[in-house]
Formats: structure tokens, sequence, C-alpha cells
């Protein structure tokens, strides 16, 4: 591999996600959909042929048409083993916002709109892709793309208002969380199932089992396991520091790093994704992430790698397939059901919950949890990343109108739910002019 | 390729490295010395044939005898790619340490000192193999390798001495920096001159100038150029505050990233290594790193990747070669030579230029720029990258010396360092009975 193409390449994509980022910061939209826009526009805009790309960074991307085992030239390959583990450490700081504690105490409001906001997007999405083209696997992709919530732009808007402490905003924020977990579990279910080909109740109830039981393992160890080792040494550096000798330093950063990894492989050597071992991985830590500065640094290395995660799924959008117009109509009927569904299902959920919540606070939890953000992009990757008897188990065209999806329930849910909020909470709104919403 | 293997790989690898280091900082000497004799283990005596690596990891080793243009398989290739960002993230922290105001005020004991400290160990290493093996490539990395001092470890032994304040310690310090920027001026001449093949004094000139150049311009950049721009956009914030617009926000983790890789990939295109474009990267940035928490922010991509570097830094050291009887005799020579020429040309350098330092201050200064540490290593790698004419710049057995002469040197000096200063500063003696040193 040539040192010179490797950091040309790195330096070249990183500019052009730094200018992806930056343009939508400015209009107070998330960053990392600027990245995935610019993506697109490099791979299906700029360059066209690539053959820029290819003499001077080296970059090949893999031709899925040709060979859906194709990797592309090895400097692609180092840009995709890093935005792997961007997204692998991504999910991890997800996980270390996620406390079993508040999970715990989230409520019947945040459970129920949490439940049927997985319920209602999964079966209208898999009804849909099985009522046209009929193809299983790419409808239960779609299906698990449409049920992923991005905690993140949500809370960002109730932060920047500071409205953390209202009732919609609590059950929002836990309802999100849960929704995570079950996300990973409808993932599990459907790589599984896509996996095996097999479709007997017994294999899916395996399947299901076994996510399950992983996670229920996971968030054990959390309560009762993880606490007990973090007493044993703390005790024990107490010790040794009253009799005078030097407490036993660890790098924190280094451990989570290395579990991290660990619990990602184990996953993805069980047959579950490798993000979702990362995810639990994150929840192991969440007790100490704050005290340890975890997300902090785990940041910084995110700062670096997460970008080209971002690029490469603007990059695998093929906008020659939007020339169709079945789908295009495919995309705006996906959109309006990913904005319908997560609307209604969360609504009625919540409200079935706890019925003193009146209309409007529904509607708000609906609109709250509408964007879909990085990780029903994420499950969509992961099925162009599957390959069944010579398919992939997400088509490009698919692919590309999870992207899009995504993108624009990103994009439209913010300002609708920043304008609720301020019409509920017009006398508590405490946002300074000056703040972007 | 296969990311459970390439998860697989970097988890084995990290912990290996963890516990290498881990063993060595229990004894107060630096862990990365244990991540290379990890990275020796694991190539020479745990793995024998790697055949565990290479079916379970998918780590297959570049072959230089079959091949000299050999990368090794994809997962190594990523490995390989992490740890040569390692490099150059490292550099650029030592960039960050350096800043062009201390330089200019340094003194003519430091100069003096370093200048010294790098042509003696330069003659003397090139004498050697000129007079033996006569190979002019290998005498030129191998010359080159010794000239390196690390400035961490003496660095840190002072710190935890609490003796920053003494003379002695303020020209180790100063000379170490100025020892930075003359060695990776040395670094480019050998690389030009082995790469271009030609030996003639013009050559050799216009190599010197194009490097010492390079380095001047960025000099001068430090200090005209970047404050006044950082000024510039000091003022522009403080503007639009002042008229209640928002300022504008740079990530500046971001954007020291892409100055560093870009600098890299400029300084590699113009045929300098890429980690003097790193290095000189981080000088650039030396002013605001505090203020910015870069090298906080560094040091946890570092913590990730690397460790990798050091691993496979041991990794390819043959042990097999040092049967043979000549080898170790010249290890031994080179290792005698190392600490000599240091101690020697550093003592006489900093009497030169200042004549009432005493006997002892020089010795002090003389045995706290032996420790050779990273630096030499990552020149000698260097050498072992370049193939010129289908040969190696560096041969096989030449490197494992290099490493175990880096290793040994690092080792040594710092027990005698702080042994020296200990009976010079009997009474300023500060440090605390269980501070390790």
């Amino acid at each position: 591999m040539d040192l010179l193409q490797l950091l040309l390449a790195l330096t070249v994509l990183l500019v052009m996600a730094r200018i992806g980022s930056a343009i939508f910061s400015r209009f107070g939209l998330p960053g990392l959909i600027g990245e995935i826009l610019m993506g697109i526009v490099i791979a299906n805009i700029i360059v066209g042929d690539w053959s820029f790309m290819e003499d001077a960074l080296g970059i090949v991307l893999p031709d899925p048409i040709t060979d859906p085992n194709d990797a592309g030239s090895s400097i692609y390959q180092v840009v995709y083993a890093f935005a792997e583990l961007g997204v692998i450490f991504l999910l991890f700081t997800v996980g270390l916002e996620t406390k079993v504690k508040d999970l715990m105490n989230s409520g019947k409001a945040a459970l129920l709109c949490a439940i049927f906001g997985v319920v209602v997007p999964f079966v209208l999405g898999f009804a849909l892709i099985m009522g046209t083209e009929g193809n299983m696997n790419h409808a239960l992709f779609l299906a698990a793309a449409m049920v992923a919530t991005s905690v993140g732009i949500t809370a960002r808007i109730i932060k920047d208002m500071r409205l953390m402490d209202t009732r919609e905003a609590r059950i929002i924020i836990a309802a999100a969380v849960i929704d995570d977990i079950l996300g990973m579990i409808v993932l599990a279910i459907v790589k599984g199932m896509v996996e095996s080909g097999e479709l007997s109740i017994a294999s899916i109830a395996q399947i299901t089992i076994q996510a399950v039981a992983f996670v229920l393992v996971i968030i054990a160890l959390c309560k009762w396991v993880v606490p007990r080792i973090y007493d044993y040494f703390d005790a024990r550096n107490r010790a040794l520091a009253a009799e005078g000798k030097t407490p036993m330093k660890v790098n924190k950063l280094a451990l989570a790093i290395i579990v991290c990894l660990a619990m990602s492989a184990l996953a993805e050597y069980i047959g579950l994704a490798a993000i979702i071992g990362a995810f639990l991985a994150g929840m192991l830590f969440a007790d100490h992430a704050w005290e340890w500065e975890l997300e902090e640094k785990i940041d910084s290395i995110s700062t670096f790698i997460l970008p080209l995660f971002f690029l490469n799924v603007g990059m695998q959008v093929n906008l020659g397939s939007l020339a169709d117009a079945t789908v295009i109509g495919l995309v705006a009927v996906v959109i309006v059901l990913a904005l319908i569904s997560k609307y209604i299902g969360c609504g009625i959920g919540s409200k079935i919950g706890d019925k003193s919540l009146d209309r409007s606070s529904c509607s708000i939890i609906g609109v709250g949890m509408m964007p879909r953000g990085e990780v029903g992009i994420i499950i969509a990757s992961i099925g162009l990343g599957i390959v069944v008897e010579g398919q992939r188990a997400m088509s490009e065209d698919l692919y590309a109108v999870v992207v899009l999806m995504s993108v624009i329930t990103t994009i439209i849910a913010p300002p609708i739910l920043a304008k609720m909020f301020r019409k509920k909470y017009q006398e508590e709104y405490r946002i300074l002019p000056e703040d972007r919403i």
C-alpha cells in the first residue's frame, strides 16, 4: 500500500466531509446529513467516472453489480475499515448514554410509546415491500430500517430549548433509549432470518430467544456484576492507598476500547451485528462514562474516523436509480409511511400508557420520535453487506430509498418539533433569540 | 474483508500490547518498550508458524525475503495503515510540544549540545557500518537511527523528580527539542540520498537545502503567519459577538487532524518522510495546543492506534538473525557506541556552549540525552520500507540491531540519570518515597 495515496485519500475525504458538515451545521441541521449528501455528490456528480479518485487517491469502490463479493482497492478497504470502526464507536457512545437504572424507571408511557413505535413502522414497512416487489429479504431489512429512532437529534433540540424537565421530553428520551434496544433486537432477528434463509416459526423463535437473551444477559451484568467489580477495585485501591502503596492504575480508555471491540466481535461471531455488541458494551460502562470522560475521549476518535462512515454511506447511493419513476414513487411512499407510522405508533402508545397526556403532548411525542438519523442507514448498510445465494439482502435501489428516507425525516422533524414545543410552552420558552434550533 | 476477523485481530493485538505495556509500567519503564518486546514475543516465540494468526485473525505478515514489495494480507494492511497513522499522530504531538519561541530562547549550551549530540553518533554509526559490511544505504540509515533522542522518557523522569527548574533539566529539554528538528533534517537528507541513489556533492547539497528550507518555511510560518491568522479570526469573532451574532465555530480537532494529514502527505510527496510533515504540522499548532486541548484529544486517538505501531515494530524483528555471532557482536558494539557517542557529544557540546557548567552537570546532560526510544526505531522502519533496486535500504539484521539498541538505551539511561540527579540535588531532592522513577 502506498502511504502517500493513503494520506491523500484520507485528507481529501475528511476535507469534503467537513465542508458538508459545516454547511448543514450553519443551518442548524445535523452535520452528518451534510456528510452523507457530500458522499452522494462525490460519487454521483463531481467525480463521475472516478478516474481522479482512482489515479491520485487509489480509491476504487467495490462494484456490487459485477461481483457482490468485490471489496474494492486496498486503500478503499482501509477507508472501509475505518468507517466500520467509526460506527462501532458511535453505537458504543449511544450505549454509554443508556443507563439500566433509567431504563427500569422509565415508566409505562415511555415503554408503550417505544413498543408501538417499533411495531407500527415495522408492520407498515414490511407490508409495503411484500405488497409491491415481494422480496422477503428486502422487506425485512426495509422494515428494520424504518424502526430505528435517532435519539441524538431530538435530544439536542430539547437541550437547546432547555426543556429537558418537561413531561414530553422525559418520555421521548426514555422511549428513544428503549427503542434503541428494541431496534437492536429487531436487527438481530432480521439478520438471523435472512442469513439462515429459514422462515419456520421454530427458527424465528430460536433467533428471537438468542437475541433477547444476549441483551438480557448484558443488562443483568450491568445491574449486578459490573458494580461489584468496580466496588472491588475501588476498595482495593483505597486499601493500598491507606497502606501508603501506589494504587493500581488502569488506562480506562484502553479498557473501554478493548471491551467494545471484543463485544462487537462476539456479537458478530454469534450471528448478531457487530454494532449490537458495541451498543451493549457501552451500556456496561454507562455508570462510569461521565467520571472516566469516556464519551469525550471516544468522540475524539470519532472526529477522525466517523465522517468516513457517513461519506461512505452517501457514496454508495446511486442517484441513477432515482431516474426510475417507480423508485421515486417508492421514496415518497416510504417517507410518508415513516413519518406517519412513528407519529401514530408513538402517540397512541404513550396515550395508552398514560391516559392523562393530552392530544398536544401525544403529538409532540410522535413528532419527536420521527427522525431516523444514522441508525436506519446503518441497518440498511448491514443489509447491503449481506450476500445470500449471490444476492445482496438489500437492493441498491432500496438502499438509496432508506438513505433518502433517513435524511428527509431528520431534516423535516426538528423544525416541526421546535414549533410545537414553543406553542405548548410559550411561557416557559426560554431560548435566547440567537440560539439556532 | 471480513469484519469479524478485523475485530478479532484488533482485539487480540490491543490486549497483547496492553499486557506488555502494563508489565513494563509496573517497573517504572516506558510502556512502549513492553509493546515492542511483546511484538517480538508474538512473532518469534508464541506463534511460531503464524497459523493461529492466519486462520483466526487473518493476519499474514509480508515476507520481505521472497518479495520486497509484498504487503501482507488485507487485514494486516489495515493494521499497518493504523500503525503508520499512529506514528504520524505521535510525531504530531511531539511537534505540539515544540514552540518556536522556546527554540529561539534555548541558549548556546542547548544548541551546541544538540549539534554535537547529532554529529558524533552519526559519524560513529556511519563509520562502523562502512568499516564492516560497507553497504552505504545501511550505513546511512543506521547512522540516522543513532541520532534520534526520545524527549519523552527523560522529560518524564525530570518531571517525576520535580527538577524541571534545574539548569541541567532546562538544557536537556531544549536540546532534545532542537535534536528532534536536526534529526528530521538528517532523516530527510538520508532518505533523499538513498532514494536518489546519487551521492555527488551537488545532489547532497540540493537535498540538504530542500530539507532545511522546508523546516525553515514552517518555522517562519509559526512565527509570523499563524499568529496573525489566529488574531484575525479571534478579532472577527469578538466583533460578531459584540453585534449579537453567533461567532464562527471551528472543530479544532478536525482542523488539526486535516492539517496533520495534509502536511504529512505534502512531506511524503516532496520526498521527505511523512512524519517530518506531521512534526512540523504539530509545531504550527504548538501555541494553542494547550488551550484547544489538542494533545489530550490526539492522545485518545493514539490510545487506540499507536500500540499497533509498537507491536508491529517488534513483530518485524527476526530473533533468528541473532543466532549469528557477528550480529550479536554488532548489537553490543552499536549499543556501546550509542551510549558513548551521546554522552561525549552532548557533554562536550554543552561544556563548549557554557563554560560555567561543571563536570557532573555535563555528565547528567550526556546521560539524559542517551535514550533513543521510539524515534530511532521509526527511522529504521522507514529504511525497511524503502526498496531501491530490489533491495531494502535497511537489512532485516540491522533493523533488529536498531530495535534492540533503542530498547536497551531506553532501559539503561533512566535509572542512571535518576541516580546522578539525586546525588547532585540531594537537598533539593523532593520526590516522595513511593514515586517510581
